[in-house]
Formats: structure tokens, sequence, C-alpha cells
């Protein structure tokens, strides 16, 4: 017999949810004392909800187990949703524990109380505040079901604190999950079909179809059947490198998405969302699907979707087709004054085996991808639901499921300050994380979104809402506050010696890349023409820019 | 005629809603874009949607005008919301635009997509979607009257992107708005009553009484009745010092309160709650209202507070009476190592007239009101929600909307590390903010309420949660790679000098203060023992630590 909280984290050890992401406040201080009793729990301290939150979903992503987190009522959830967002996107298992007032203590209306379930249900599908002590572990249980899934999701299980402090409490046993059933017979002859026959059709994979298992069988699939394959936009978690099939992702620029898709009469989904850009723009189509082409779906997030791949490729008899492989390469090693194409290359050279890259460089990272395709295995985390801030904190939980993993954050400077704060987890946690920052002291892209939806007569007051110089932010400065080792780069060869250093050493480096915007003013004013010029290549041109676009 | 966000930015500051506080994306460029077209629009960029939001409710508290902020969809708004969460506490008026997908974007379900409405409800009494371009100040307006209230609210409208680009837009007049009544003829001459009557009465005063009119018609009122004045325990503004009426603050610990109230037999509130408990802590009441007293309510929140004051003022034939005023007072500068209490009569040896005091100082402010009770007039502006992470950006708020005043945040390291993205807008906007970190290396106060709750057997993981002291954070890195001039102290000499340096020179100045913890590891063992010795003191002797305790 134990309290509420002692005999939660139990249940949660027990259903393999092994590390909580806290941030916490007195409302949880039962759950903060019951750690002890639970040796197996890992409490992993951050100084803001946004990077418990965040952490959670990298470890999930990394650990192919729920990750959890620990917050404090409703405002402390707030700050946590823009990554609990983005972990909905991702469809990675989250368990949150939110705590909250005692049950008796709501009809005072306290300072700190608010509708902690409204706020909850904008990322989760699974919300629930536990009435009592005795069923508290059955709705943790009904949690880390719901998280489980498939797919992966957020669960809230509210925490009210006299629910956590009273006693008489049980552990209860984890649950027994069904697998989940394969795409049906007919939905993998209809799409064998479309397979067999033929021409201008492509395979778009996304989720668990990324992994390295269903990366080889839709190679197969390509090699029999000789149809494209395409990678969503912002994996979950994309395993790449050389020596597994290669594979195309489609671009966030819907321009250049557009011209990847081209021509297609047919589009397979496999736990992915049909084409659509990322934001609407005046006078532009959001639906990227070409005209005629007809979109099957040959597995929901919801399925097997490994299963429902090997079907499909036993059904096509491509067991022994052999994939395209992605051969090695590397970059040769950039020289001179920085720029961000430079620390990309730079990066493809060094990346070393077995590394995890947390991708927020966003504008700066352009060239990431075809710098890096042929370097040796590795995953690739990226953001999944766009709220910036996500990078640091999914590096986090990245290290701390896989310690011995090399851990890369590669982060723009705008999208960093959201979670600058997980610096200090990753010195406190001795993470092997290297963060890259690309300091470019602009948000490089609202320069050119702002090119791009056309909003003219923008001047002074305009364009200094996009501006990061005045005052230039010092990262080094920043990091070494929060206790992490920081050097500043200024040229390719700086950047070389300062990883080459970074990597082996134990515990987070931070390495501050100064480089200029991606685009020049001079480009930037070109955009919508050059975009327009884009749009209106000849099909087999448009193609080869496509192609190049990404590996 | 405009767009959309040309003729929305005209309707606010037509309307007197002349400053934004920002963090755009994508989604919001044709309103960033639409800024230059509307000069007397300020928008002040932040690097984190918490910062913008509590700068719009620091900037409202001084204003006297709803703040306004510009925030990036779903996500963006939930970055924001924990200070919403304490601008909707402090009653304040803030007008949220936030910007979604365009509108026939939705079905796509993009990655930034997500119910906005759901997230904002948590703060927000008004909440709307703005459906068309011609419709877009029309909502502007609804908006605006519901944010200023009475009470002021926390007001969303939230904009798709092609009702902001939509052509054809007209801006709206500005709304005319009704005063609204005083408390009613019945209620006065009850409450009159009551107060001639005398005998262990109080009054509770909250939200807008606090402020200099308010303040002297309580002191008329109790010089003439003997009744109590109490102030909230976490004021919105409280206008104090030399030369206005004494107010004795409630306590934030319950077992203080307690003592404070101990004996009323009757309790008028006038924009103020009935006194519970901040937390509930198991085996102790939340009610903090002693048994047999009455509450009545003298002026709701919805009513002319100072009317209503001055109303019953007129009841009582107290024009006349003479309010017990604060004399001037200055505690002695000290001297030695820092401590928490040195680090409070420090800065009551010098804050200058005129200065807003934005207090986050948690546990090692705890002196700060018995130490400044006495010094020249100035307001005081508090966490009204519980919500860490507010001090800085309501400094900011408060000084955009007072330039030629000193601000001064007040921070404990804990709380200011939630939104310390507040020191780079501070360095651009070149603030007159001197920011004083209270740095005792740990989350004081749950150290504290790990004790209160009487949470036992915490072990080595559980007071890991409250210690920040590994690694330490150095705040003088981080605020200088904010851009803001900072230096740190260990001694009382050393603070005064910083002190004397920061506050004439223009610009914002950050002075980290290294102290021990307010309580003792062996203090906060003893805690739950002195918490009951405290309880049962005898009254007398309670009554005087209650007015000992705040001023």
């Amino acid at each position: 017999m134990s309290n509420g909280a002692q005999a939660l984290i139990r249940t949660l050890v027990d259903a393999g949810v092994t590390t909580c992401f806290t941030n916490p406040g007195t409302s949880e201080m039962h759950f903060v004392a019951a750690l002890d009793s639970v040796p197996d729990m890992r409490a992993v301290l951050a100084l803001f909800e946004g990077v418990a939150t965040g952490a959670a979903d990298g470890y999930a992503r990394m650990a192919d187990a729920p990750g959890a987190t620990l917050l404090h009522l409703g405002p402390g959830l707030g700050n946590g949703l823009a990554n609990l967002h983005n972990a909905r996107r991702a469809k990675v298992p989250i368990v949150n524990i939110v705590g909250d007032h005692a049950t008796y203590h709501a009809q005072y209306d306290a300072p700190l109380q608010s509708d902690i379930e409204t706020v909850a249900r904008n990322v989760s599908t699974w919300v629930r505040t536990s009435k009592s002590t005795a069923e508290l572990t059955r709705d943790a249980v009904d949690a880390i079901v719901a998280a489980k899934g498939p797919p992966g999701q957020v669960a809230t299980l509210i925490l009210p604190a006299d629910v956590s402090w009273g006693e008489g409490a049980e552990s209860a046993a984890p649950p027994a999950l069904a697998a989940p059933p394969a795409a049906s017979h007919e939905v993998l002859e209809a799409v064998a079909r479309i397979l067999r026959d033929g021409g201008r059709t492509a395979i778009l994979l996304g989720g668990k179809a990324l992994r390295e298992r269903g990366l080889i069988a839709a190679g197969r699939i390509a090699a029999a059947t000789g149809t494209k394959l395409f990678v969503e936009v912002f994996p979950t978690r994309l395993e790449r490198g050389a020596g597994l099939p290669v594979m195309e992702r489609l671009a966030y620029a819907p321009e250049f998405a557009s011209i990847q898709l081209d021509g297609l009469r047919h589009l397979i989904l496999v736990d992915a969302k049909r084409p659509a850009s990322f934001f609407a723009y005046p006078g532009k189509r959001s639906n990227l699907v070409p005209d005629g082409c007809e979109v099957h779906e040959l597995a929901a997030p919801t399925v097997d979707v490994l299963g429902s791949l090997e079907a499909l490729v036993e059904a096509l008899g491509a067991a022994d087709a052999r994939p395209h492989l992605q051969q090695p390469s590397r970059p040769t090693r950039p020289a001179g004054p920085l720029t961000a194409e430079k620390v990309c290359a730079a990066l493809g050279a060094i990346l070393p085996e077995g590394a995890i890259v947390s991708d927020e460089a966003v504008t700066s990272g352009m060239t990431l991808p075809a710098n890096t395709g042929g370097v040796p295995r590795h995953d690739w985390l990226t953001l999944t639901g766009g709220a910036i801030g996500q990078g640091l904190p999914v590096a986090v939980g990245a290290a701390v499921a896989c310690p011995d993993r090399p851990v890369f954050a590669l982060e723009a400077d705008g999208s960093a300050l959201y979670t600058i704060q997980s610096l200090w987890t990753m010195a406190r946690e001795e993470l092997d994380i290297t963060v890259v920052i690309f300091n470019n002291r602009s948000y490089g892209i609202l320069n050119v979104e702002l090119a791009r939806v056309g909003a003219h007569g923008a001047g002074r007051k305009a364009k200094s809402q996009l501006d990061l110089s005045e005052p230039a932010l010092d990262f080094v400065q920043i990091g070494t506050g929060f206790g992490v080792s920081s050097r500043r780069v200024e040229t390719a060869e700086q950047l070389t010696d300062a990883l080459a250093r970074a990597i082996p050493e134990p515990g987070p480096h931070l390495i501050e890349a100064v480089i200029p915007n991606v685009f020049t003013a001079r480009q930037l004013r070109a955009m919508p023409y050059a975009l327009r010029a884009l749009e209106a290549l000849p099909r087999p041109i448009a193609a080869v820019v496509g192609r190049r676009l990404n590996r």
C-alpha cells in the first residue's frame, strides 16, 4: 500500500514508462517526493515546460516507448503546449501528468486554477482528470494505452493534489496491447495492381515507414515496379545514410514540392498525409496533389504499417528485388568564411556513424540533406508540427534515450531561443550533444515568407519584425551562462576544428556559426518572379530540379 | 479602402490600442507588412510569446489601456498562455490577435493547424475567429469592448490569413463605452451599517481599489470607523509609499493569512475575492475566512469600484476623516555578505520616486514590502495568477507604457528563466529597467512547499528536482548574451554600488545578487512544527505577528 503518487510511478515504470521530464510546482510535490520510492523512474528536470515536453517527444522517438512529463497546472501545460503540438503531429506516445489543485480546493477558484482539460484537448486525444486515489493507477493504464496507440498519441492525465497524496493506492499491471492489423487483402491487391501497371506512380512514406525495415521494403517495391519513393516533408524519425535505400524528401516550399509531384497519376500513402502546402499563399493552390492524380492509402497510421509494406512486397513478388542503395559519400571539407552551405558541408564531412540529428536549422539547413545523404547510418528528427523551439528539447530527449550515441542539434538562431533553457538540462545531465547554432541574426524564413505571401509595401517597421541583429545575440555567452562549453566560429576551418573537439569530448558543446542569410536582400526582392519562373519550367527539367532537391 | 490587416490596425489605434507585442510567423506576414501603413501603432518584437503576452499585461497595468499581442497560430498562443493566465487573474484588458491559416486551407490539416479557439478559452472570456475581411474590423471592435470590461479581460481575435490579406476592408469607429454603475443604495447602506456598528470588521481591497483614489477613500473609511484594511495577496497594481494610506497586504502563506484575519466578524470585499489559500495542503483548510465571519461585497469587479468606495465615504460622512498615512522612511544601507533580506533593504534604501516595481522575487522577496513601505511613491506589480515567468515581461510592458519612469524587475532565479528572452526586448527597445536577480540557486519556494505539504520521505531524487546549482546559472553571461549590461554582486556594498550606477544610466541593466536560501535546511526540516506552533499562538500575539508581516 502506498500513496497515489507512489503507486502511479510504479505503474508507469511497470508499463515501460521509465523517464519523466519534469517542471514541478507545489501541487506536484507528492509526486516529487515519491520519486525516491521507485528507483527505476528517471526524473529529468527542465527549467521550462517546453523543454520537458519537447524532450519527452525526442525520447519517445528514439526509445520507442512513451515519454512522460510532469507539469504544473494549466499554465505549466500551456508552456509545454507548442512542443506537445509537435509531438501530436509526430504521432509519438507521450503521457503528461499535469498536477492540479486538490479536488475540494476547486471551489475557491484560487489564482492558479483554470480549465486544464480545455487546454489539454488542443493536443491530446485522451484527457482525464483522475477522481480518486483508488482509481488513479487504472486511469494511468488507460493513459498509457491511449499514448501507445497506434498511432502514438499525447495522453494527458490530470492529477489533483489530494488524489496524489491520498493513501491506499495499489499499482496496476501493465496493459496487454493487441497488435494492430495490417492492410486488408483488398487494399493490398488494389495497390499491387496500380504498381504492376506502372507509369507515373509514387509512394509517399511517413511515420513508422521511415525506419530501416520500412525503407527496405519500399526500396524493393520501387526496384521491382519502377515506382518513385517520396518521404514526407517533416519526418518524425528518418533512418538514412550509406547502405539504406535512396529516398527523396518532399520539399517544404510548395513551388518545389509541386515540381517533385508533377505528372503523377497515382500516389500511394503509407502512414502519410495527402501533400498540401504548409501555409496558404494568395493566389496559390494549397492542395499539392496534381490534377488527375489518384490518391490511395496502403496503410493508415492506425494499422501495422511495416507489416502492410512487407505484405505488399510479397504480393508483388518483390522479396528478392534489390533496392537502389545510397552509396557512401562525404562532401569535401569546406574552407574560408562561413556560409550556411559550408556549415552543412562541414557537418556532412564529419557526421559520425550512429549520429542522431535533431534538425531545426530552417532556411540555413536547406542543403543539409544533400550534404549528409551518403554519410554513415544515422537518424534524422525534424520539426513535425512546425512549432519552432523543438530542436534543442528533442535533442535532450534523444540523448537521454540513447546515451551511447552522438546527438547533434542543428538550430536556427530564432528557433533556438524559444526553448534555450534546454542547454541547462544538457549540462546537468551531461548529455553528449553538439549544438550548432546557425546564427544569421534574423528570422531568415520570414524574410522568405514575407516575399512569398506577396505582402507588399513592407517598410522599416515590418522589416524590423524579422531582424535579430539589434542587439546581436551572443550564443557563446548564453551557452556558457547555462553551463554548456561554447565557442563561436566564423570560418569553415574553425568550425571543423570545433566539431573535431566537441564530438569526442563528453558532455554538451555549443558552436555558434555566424553566417549570412541564405538569401540576399536582392534575391528576396526577386523571389516572387523566380518562383513564378520555376513553376513555368518544362516538365523534364522540373523533374531534374525535383530530384536534386532532396535525398 | 485597404486590406484586412491595414484596416484592423487602424481600428485598434483609433480605439486607443496603440502598442502590440509581437512574435509573428508566416500567417501574420500581412499584419506585419501593414504596420508601416499606420504610424501610430508601435510593434515591439519578442523572441518568445510568453514575453509578448506578459508585456501586454504589464503595459495594460500601467497604461490603463488594452495591450495587444500578435501571435502565431495555436502553438504561439500556447507559448503565451501562462502569462495570459496571469493577465486574466489581473483583470487587465488584452486584445490577442492570433493568426491562423487561410479559411480554405483548414481542410488540409496542415502541420501547424490546431483548434485555436479551444486553447484560447482557457484564458479568454471573448474568443472569435473572424470570418471575412468585411467583418474583421467589427470583430475587432467587439474584442476591444470585451477587453475593456469592466473588469478588464483577455479577448482573443483569431485572424485567418486570407481575412488579413483580403482587400476592401474599412476601419471601424471606436466603441462608445457606457460607464459601469456603482454599488446600489441598498448595498451601500448595508455595508455602512456594519461599519458604523464597528468591532472586528475589515475591508479587503483588490483590483482597481488599489490606486490612490481608492486607497484614500478606504483610508478615510478606516479612520472614521476603525475598520481594518487589507490588500489582496497579489495585487495587479498597488500604489504605495510615503504619503499614501497604510495598508496591510494579506500573506501568501495560509498560516500567516489566517493570523491576519483571525477574529474577524465581518469582511467586506472591494474588487477582491474571498480569502482562500493559494494551494491546498493535507489536513489544512483552504477557506481562510474565519468561522463566524460574514463576508459582504461592496463592489464586484463589474461595477464602478472607485465610485462605490467614494459613495461609501459619503454615506459614512467620512469625507473629512484623515487617513493614517505612511510616514517617509528608508532602511539603512546594509553591509557585508549578501542575504535575501539585505537585497530587499538595499532596494528600500535607493528606490527612486515614481519607480515601478515588477515583483517576482518569491521567497527571497519576503521582506521587500516591509523594506519599501515608506519610500517615495511608487507602483507595485505582482504575480497575479501564480504562473511564474511573468516578472520580466511585465517589466518590459510597464517600461514601454511609462518611458519616463524607472522600472525595477525583482526576480527569483527560477522564475526568471521561464521568459529570460525578455532581456533581449529590453535591450532592443533600450528600456530603463533594472533587473535584480535574487540567485539562490534553487526553487526556494518549492523547498518550503515540500516541507509544508508534508511530503515525507523525500530523498536525493526529490531534492534534486528543486536544485538549480548543478550547474550554477551565470546570469551575467546570460544577460550579456541577450545584450543587457550585467554584473554580479556578492556583498551589500557591491549591490549598492551597482544599483547607484544602473539607475541613472539609460537602458536596461541586470544585477545578479548571489544569496543563500531564505530558509536553511535545518529550518526547512523544522518548518512543519514551526507552522503548527504559529497556528497555536494566542490571538493578541497572533495579531502583532500579522501586522508585522506586511505593509
